[in-house]
């Protein structure tokens, strides 16, 4: 594990260490103390002797031996030569808990690149500065000052909010939940949110990687990482505030529809990052994944001593998508048996209000025997005979010595239920408040699963004209154009498999005309200039002209009115193109995030995806699937694959678009953003057409 | 109110008092004696001398004085007897507890029958049976066996199961909320959920009405009652499982989407009812309503003592669509004043770690005076220095001395700000364990004063020709026909005010010509027989003709295949119409449920509306504003107005449709259900055209 020396040091120094109760520099001392920590505890401090029964030192140097690990709770104006000390000592494991570097402005920032310098050239891993701590229960040690140890457990927690941390231990604390880790990541000078996801995903204490994040540094390698550990280690994620990419400044439909949380969306998805709205709500799905089997599937049974909150389970099943179990026959008979008459033996199994815990053991352990249920919620209301201990005890029991399905308990009280609540916590039962946190709990874990079992990724990758894409490319940042024109979009395109409508630019009305004779009618005429990118609001584009003297028409009409228009734009001619007859618009593009890189964008055309935003979103590189998906995600699909007796439009042609824009824009990351609008397609067989392209570039684009 | 002898009786007799503690004759009798209760008890059990120190006599009767309430807790079969002779001596309010009625099937549904009879003769009021009783802590009565009694607050509430009462008995004790009353309905023999909710308005007592609900008996009163009570007091209400409606059987496209909850959606969209999707979120709401003061508009700001909280409360106001409050200049000067240097003026107001109680009571205090400021969520997460339970008793005091706005809680954390909930509680202090449900429950409330101060409904009532629709819909009747044909629905629409296409039914193909020269080309054609409905797909419906050959043709050749392939099909003729040109199609529908009656719906037309559902229903009779709210609820509203230069359409011709046919299925309830799809609109000026209808009639319909 990476950050080991941080969470199984041998030795810890506390740099500040303060006699004063209430400084930071006693709490952490204290913390540590009380956390039952074994390895050596060094104080640091020239005014004092003593703290709490432990030594202090003159300086880190006086100690005479390398402590593994170093919390440094001095004055941000300290910090740095602290550091330095550290570094010549051969400390290689430092936590800067000292706040006044970045967060506070300028100069503090400089403080704070100076301390990740130091940290480089000694080779010392630094977490904070202006951090909580962090916190490792299986070591006993409590490095921080946000509360006492937690217990033990498989959740490791990452907090970019060190307050946030206090709330979370007090809550885990009070009502038993346990930890492998918790890391407090301050500033992120040195150790970020990567580092330590890292370093949980080796550790082997950690079942379900959880964390509050507010920023995300370097957004490609993230997105790789996640990827790779999701596929054995859930992680669940808080992300808060907006992304910094704004929506207003982007000219393309993809660029105005990308911004906001659309970016992180996408991360989340290519990822398989699960996101969670609340607190709450992340240690409803944490405490699933660290102590619970998953679930084979989606049908779920509920066992219930009462009607009322059977039906409100019967509820959330159906509108989280689950599947609600049918159980079988056997398990019907068996049920029928014991269970009094008035019982429901269907799912809800509603073993009745005075049902004691053996006849809850009963239910439960014969439901879980039952090949057609996937997981069990068990709801309990605390009715005049109910036993809630002894009913959390018999689930207890059959859990451990059963373990195969999710079992989820959900006791429906307070005071009444609290002795059982506690119970099966400390025994890594999942519990839940209401039984639509549980479902929906539940909904996640199936995800989950289903993203695990995924197939491998495979990218394809298409015989394209890289050179020619180049030379386009390069053209216009050494000219400083920004804007790609229409006609040479449409060469980059081509040279990247995509089909364009065939034509031309003429000067005349006449050069005009007859482009349109060799083109055959119906045309289109399309203004060309490189100012003028909403062509068809100033009038600059005439569609359904059916012959020469309509053409001639058209040209002469926008050569006069145009220029009144926009005095000050250069007309380099018209552009004189065959029309795309039938077949239905859809619209595919980019838009490359600042921190992720491009997001492609699928979405249906006309008027549709601007009154619906039916649009969907991915990272690339796309596989086949991905691109499929995309369409997919749509709320309009269906309208794709034909509706009432109207014939559908090939699907996968569409895909194969998305992927060979994906393929551009990922081997040219000059592209910044990029529209085909529309992308005409056909039944299948007929190869889709590139009809209008928008495209923008840029020096170092990433 | 009305079940007052329920909830303020002079004295209370137990039928069935039992010596043995668990049995409920004798939870009962403890819980009213430990709660208190100030009037006169009897027990009433032949067997038994005194109970509890309660004196028991043999009979009712024997009391030698009237009970204002009885409970009757003996078995059933005992039970019509029983209350018989409650009748006969004159008490008029009787709780049945006894199980064993209607749940458990017909032998017990007799019972219920005869007791509701006697109920009925005697001119008793019967809660139950099969419920677990009521409790008044105004009173301090606790008749029931749910669990101890709560404390006296603004909450009335009603539940249709008892056991989840039990449930929420034991949060609300452990979490110190009080009620006004309690009432377990059970199987609603008599009393049933209307009845309580209107005698829960009439009580000043209670602020809110809060339920859970299976399934509602009287549905148009119960729709009308609600309307008039949510006027004033907010009723937040748990609706589970599906509608009896099945969607199923449904043959038109209203009726098909309408099945499941949309019949319920509009019931409570109608009657201003909230709706809870589970018990921790209508406890989230109804504390707001029962304590708080109602916010005068959505501007939001947010007080913490740190960041990360600050920023997750932001995003939630984002996404529940609530305005992020921006401070005065006046405010912001106010608090640069006396908070530190490094503390954030804006929201979120941000004061820092180590805030003590001074601070948050200078800021929330100075934060409540600002004119920008509607509502205040206060954070706070338990740091180091924090004083949770002295910024409780600040905000206490604040929120006392104005009581002008929403001052919402949310400690973040356990057992360090417990004391402080508990203050807060019962100092009637909304408080919330996460800031997402915070700003959930401002935005219900903003919903609700909106929906309070909302004009008064007015339905227009249009000029018809009621006499030309009863006298079809009487000849359907008598002859049995259930379908109206489409010549006999226009023939009603016209008598409603809707104008149809021009047309009349050929017999010929030389008659279907003469009709078309007389229309005018183009023209469409539809096959004539009461026994196909979908014309299209036995290729009964041509378009598009333009001359006299063209419509012998067509004539001919459905002549010819339409017997082959629907051999019984009795064909009346060929419909010759004038074609529509133009305008955009829309469908206008109404399905009748069974027990709210007519519920109206708008949806897009085309193939849109199978593959987006985009349909939006309510509640006939329609007001005007409730038909035009009708058209805003699709998604894509925007297409009826004109998008991206495309001309609009006459969206008031479009609820002016719904209103005429909202009058027409009010004022004929034999229509079960109709379409007019689709619905021709045009540019306003231009009358629609009720292109096509389908309609279905039968006696009875309520």
């Amino acid at each position: 594990m990476s950050l080991e020396k941080f969470f199984e040091p041998k030795s810890v120094a506390i740099i500040g260490t303060s006699r004063q109760p209430g400084k930071v520099g006693h709490e952490i001392l204290k913390n540590i103390i009380d956390g039952g920590y074994k390895g050596k505890i060094f104080g640091v401090n020239p005014k004092t002797e003593e703290v709490e029964g432990i030594k202090c030192y003159k300086s880190l140097t006086e100690i005479g031996e390398v402590p593994d690990l170093a919390v440094i709770v001095i004055p941000a104006k300290f910090v740095i030569s602290t550091l330095e000390e550290c570094g010549k000592l051969g400390t290689k494991a430092v936590i800067v808990i000292t706040a006044g570097f970045k967060e506070i402005g300028k100069a503090g920032a400089e403080l704070e690149k100076e301390l990740a310098k130091i940290a480089r050239r000694y080779g010392i891993r630094v977490i904070g500065p202006n951090c909580l701590g962090i916190v490792a229960p299986g070591s006993k040690l409590n490095a921080s000052f946000g509360g006492d140890l937690p217990d033990s457990g498989g959740i490791g927690y990452i907090s970019q909010s060190g307050a946030l941390l206090a709330s979370i231990l007090d809550m885990a604390n009070t009502n038993h939940i346990g930890f492998s880790k918790l890391v407090s990541i301050g500033n992120k000078a040195d150790v970020d949110e990567l580092d330590v996801i890292e370093s949980l995903d080796e550790d082997p204490e950690t079942k379900v990687i959880a964390g509050y994040l507010e920023s995300i540094g370097n957004g490609d390698a993230f997105v790789r990482a996640a990827e790779r550990i999701t596929h054995h280690k859930p992680i669940v994620l808080i992300k808060a505030g907006g992304t910094a990419a704004g929506a207003k400044a982007a000219s393309s439909h993809t660029g105005s529809l990308a911004g906001g949380e659309t970016a992180y969306e996408a991360v989340f998805a290519r990822s398989g990052i699960i996101r969670c709205n609340s607190i709450k709500q992340q240690f409803d799905y944490a405490q699933a994944f660290a102590c619970s089997p998953m679930p084979n599937g989606a049908r779920v049974a509920v066992i219930t001593n009462a009607g009322g909150p059977g039906i409100m389970t019967a509820d959330a099943i159906e509108r989280q998508g689950l599947t609600f179990a049918k159980p079988s026959k056997e398990t019907i008979a068996k049920l029928a048996e014991q269970l009094p008459a008035a019982a429901n033996l269907y799912n809800p199994i509603d073993i009745l209000g005075d049902a004691l815990a053996d006849r809850y053991e009963f239910a439960i352990d014969t439901v879980l025997d039952d090949e057609n249920v996937d997981a069990i919620v068990v709801l309990l209301t605390p009715q005049a005979m109910t036993q809630s201990l002894e009913t959390a005890e018999a689930l207890i029991k059959i859990a451990k010595k059963k373990n195969s399905k999710p079992i989820f308990a959900c006791f429906l009280g307070a005071a009444k239920v609290s002795d059982a609540l506690k119970l099966l916590r400390v025994n890594n039962i999942p519990q839940y408040d209401s039984p639509e946190n549980a479902v929906d709990t539940l909904r996640v874990m199936n995800n989950y699963v289903r993203w695990k079992n995924r197939p491998k990724r495979v990218v394809k990758l298409f015989g394209v004209n890289r050179r020619k894409v180049e030379t386009i490319i390069e053209k216009h940042l050494r000219q400083g154009i920004r804007e790609v024109g229409e006609m040479e979009a449409k060469e980059i395109l081509e040279a990247y498999g995509f089909k364009t409508p065939k034509g031309s630019i003429a000067t005349t009305a006449d050069q005009a005309a007859n482009i349109a004779e060799t083109l055959g009618y119906p045309v289109v005429l399309k203004i060309w200039s490189p100012d003028i990118i909403h062509k068809s609001d100033v009038g600059g584009v005439k569609v359904g002209l059916k012959s020469a003297a309509e053409v001639k028409d058209a040209f002469d009409l926008m050569m006069y009115r145009i220029p009144k228009k926009i005095p000050n734009a250069h007309i380099l001619g018209v552009l004189v193109q065959e029309m795309c007859k039938g077949g239905k618009e859809v619209i595919l593009g980019m838009n490359r995030d600042p921190q992720f890189g491009p997001l492609m964008m699928f979405g249906m055309g006309g008027t549709m995806v601007e009154v619906l935003k039916d649009v969907s979103f991915y990272l690339a590189p796309l596989t086949t699937d991905e691109a499929r998906q995309m369409l997919k995600n749509t709320r309009t699909y269906r309208m794709l694959e034909g509706v009432r007796g109207e014939e559908g439009v090939d699907i996968d042609a569409i895909a194969e678009g998305l992927q060979r824009l994906s393929q551009l824009v990922t081997e040219f990351p000059q592209i910044k953003e990029m529209d085909i609008n529309p992308y005409v397609v056909g039944r299948a067989g007929i190869t889709p057409i590139a009809v209008d392209a928008r495209m923008s570039v840029e020096e170092g684009s990433k």
